[in-house]
């Protein structure tokens, strides 16, 4: 949990005012069905399986009990949860001991694209939460298919200046107990 | 500092064993040097100027103290510091709650490239710091302009699937206290 960010928020989108707040537990299954509404994640394994709970409520835990992470969800006027992202804060040397703030995971339900909830969630981001956290970067990737979300990046300021890598590798359990 | 990780340890490159240790205090200096020895870097303001001291000491103090990150340092036999990386552990709800190992940073010493430093560090990464922190996956972004680098992390079995997206953020200093 990043402990300085003020939350609750308001934000403004096309839909009217919604709630950034942060993750609970009892928002699992709506965390389960946002990342399954989509089919890259589809892809992925992320399919809201309910065998998987147990991994997810542990990563849950696991986000909201790290001091540098912290997962917020936002919720419409009816109280539907309609959109996530993960934030990381990350202390670094380079660009003169700048500190990072990267954001993964940005979801908003499939049928609400081209509300304004994407771009009121980054705008926050970028205005109030980096400033919160003392970062003066703020950093992401995206698939290499998602080209729409590309140009939204693009339009909000972001500079695609960086390739990212990945790779998975063997003898890790998703959820080892170690640190 | 990720206290799971067991070090030093060494590592075979073609000039020999060199060790792979924690970075201290006492490694400011040669940190700063290393960070400046690359055009891009030292093109974003990292030029070890004397006067950048007290925020990379700061810096380097923020990331050894922070539970999620650690920045190690590769020493050859003659005690000189070859190069440097950072680590950052992030527990996440993708990939049924993959928690991913995140290196940035990665520098070698310019006149050691092709040395065998940079991919036995990696080759250390992938196959026993990710194990030791649970994590299964290994990411990293570098800079469009890198092209070697990009052939290099593409050998060592990483698939170039994302743009990195990065945009500076105004009202924030780089060595905030706030959290």
């Amino acid at each position: 949990m990043l402990t300085s960010l003020d939350l609750p928020a308001a934000l403004d989108a096309r839909l009217g005012t919604v709630e950034l707040r942060r993750a609970t537990v009892a928002d699992l299954d709506s965390l389960m069905a946002l990342l399954s509404d989509d089919p890259i994640s589809a892809s992925r394994g992320d399919v809201a399986s309910a065998d998987d709970a147990p991994a997810y409520a542990g990563a849950l835990e696991e986000i909201l009990g790290d001091p540098g992470n912290d997962l917020l969800v936002v919720v419409d006027p009816e109280g539907r949860l309609v959109g996530t992202m993960q934030l990381t804060r990350i202390p670094g040397m380079a660009r003169r001991g700048s500190t990072r703030l990267l954001v993964e995971a940005v979801r908003v339900r499939s049928d609400l694209r081209s509300s304004g909830i994407g771009g009121a969630m980054m705008r926050w981001v970028m205005e109030v939460a980096a400033p919160e956290l003392g970062s003066s970067l703020v950093q992401l990737t995206s698939d290499a298919a998602r080209v729409d979300a590309h140009r939204f990046y693009e339009r909000l300021g972001f500079a695609a200046s960086h390739v990212g890598f990945k790779v998975r590798v063997p003898g890790a359990s998703a959820r080892a107990e170690s640190r």
